[in-house]
């Protein structure tokens, strides 16, 4: 069984003992209801570290609703059964007090890279991430966390901030996992109502298709509309963004003519689904 | 002499050394200018600490006034010359690239700690001060800061920001030193005209004189009117802030009913003078 450690006190505990001979640390912090995606991130940071931990906190100022919080999948003794093949060293699954004690008055904030895309549909939400995860990485202590592809924002906003801040603790990106069918592993993938699952993957193959015409020299707007337009023909009910981007500062493009991401988030059967892919 | 490290680099690589090693480190954050108050600070960290380091860094974020910022004291000579007796490991005087490289976007912030006092009258200038503090103990990876009860909401809005973020860096308050005739030291009083310096004292005094007549249980506000305008009487132009706070939190109070503190902010020629004292 992987030992389960709930407080900050013990976490360091463990933490300092491998630190003081001379281990490695790698942190995948998660928000828990763990799928294929967390384990490529377990299996990266086993590959390079001594000692890995995986954390499960459900970070309620990440959530810019309270119906969304309500209602992300909470499924620990499950996580746990999942983890036990690949051997970590700890799961860190902090009750809300070890996160934010009494007085807690400090927020890390990220400009630039947080405006537009999610940042543009989730007032607050970077603030709530960068905070949390400023957090876990001093409270870990780790020499290297890994973050998927797949919250392709969140991933330049985290590096940045690590950087700005000289967190001793190096962020690693790794590619998204998906399903046969092409759709993005995500959390939320298990509150699609049943009926809508076959309509999931169209978003994949909408901008995948949308990539190929961009790198054909067709015009941004014209393909934007028309994948808009096939989104909602598969069943998709709202389309918050489609939009590309520099794969590296996120600057928008009309064109990739440089390193570029296309990026969306859309509705489906009450689920907001994202998905991010490379364009050339 | 003592070696100055101008980069992050070679800051880093002296402190792990040290740290592979099992010595303790302590940091003493300053913006130069350095007198007697700093001095004890880097005497405290010295009894405390294996190894000491001062860094000396005029950060431009915590200025809310170009000319204030123009105008701040810079004597790095100087100071070198007057760390040499107390045998610091090190200076770190980096330059501003290595604190905020390009693309730096990231902001550390309290809320209710930094409201009023000189938060009311300095816009942003908390912001920069939590943001730099976070950075210099991270690139420091200091066992302990410390830092002078001058700045007293400072230390206040320091410590909460270290416990809250979990920066494994303990902070730790050290109190005012003052010339003989009561004047807090302070960097700023180099920029005094000649002829206002024998008002300055009167600051201090004045608020001696306003703790005793609180813990004789007289109204703070016909207290407090009295202060003010024998301040105005010694030649202070203006009276910025002259409150009485809990020790702890700041919270504002009108009689010193639990453990509190009288704090001053007031201008007197063309340079503002803080100071504070234990009132119980």
């Amino acid at each position: 069984m992987i030992p389960i450690l709930r407080t900050k006190a013990a976490l360091r505990e463990a933490v300092l003992g491998w630190k003081r001979v001379g281990e490695t640390l790698g942190v995948v912090p998660t928000m828990g209801a763990l799928h294929a995606g967390h384990m490529s991130l377990v299996e990266a940071a086993k590959a390079d570290c001594d000692r890995v931990i995986v954390t499960i906190f459900v970070n309620p100022k990440q959530f810019n609703s309270a119906s969304d919080l309500e209602n992300y999948p909470r499924t620990e003794v499950a996580d746990a059964e999942k983890l036990a093949p690949f051997a970590v060293d700890a799961i860190y699954a902090p009750g809300p007090e070890q996160i934010y004690p009494e007085g807690f008055a400090t927020t890390v904030s990220v400009t630039g890279l947080t405006e537009g895309l999610c940042g543009a549909h989730r007032p607050g939400h970077f603030d709530g991430v960068t905070t949390v995860v400023s957090k876990l990485f001093l409270q870990t202590l780790a020499d290297r966390a890994y973050f998927g592809e797949k919250d392709y924002q969140q991933l330049q906003v985290v590096t940045r901030m690590a950087r700005d801040l000289d967190i001793p603790c190096e962020v690693i990106g790794c590619p998204t996992v998906r399903e046969e069918d092409g759709l993005a592993l995500s959390s939320r993938n298990m509150l699609l109502p049943p009926e809508t699952r076959a309509a999931a993957p169209a978003l994949n193959r909408v901008m995948r298709q949308m990539a190929e015409r961009l790198l054909d020299d067709e015009s941004f707007g014209p393909v934007r509309a028309q994948a808009e337009a096939a989104l909602r023909e598969a069943g998709f009910s709202e389309v918050e963004y489609l939009e590309l981007r520099a794969a590296d500062g996120l600057a928008p493009l009309t064109r990739p003519d440089r390193p570029a991401r296309l990026l969306a988030a859309a509705w489906l059967g009450g689920v907001r689904l994202i998905d991010n892919i490379a364009v050339g």
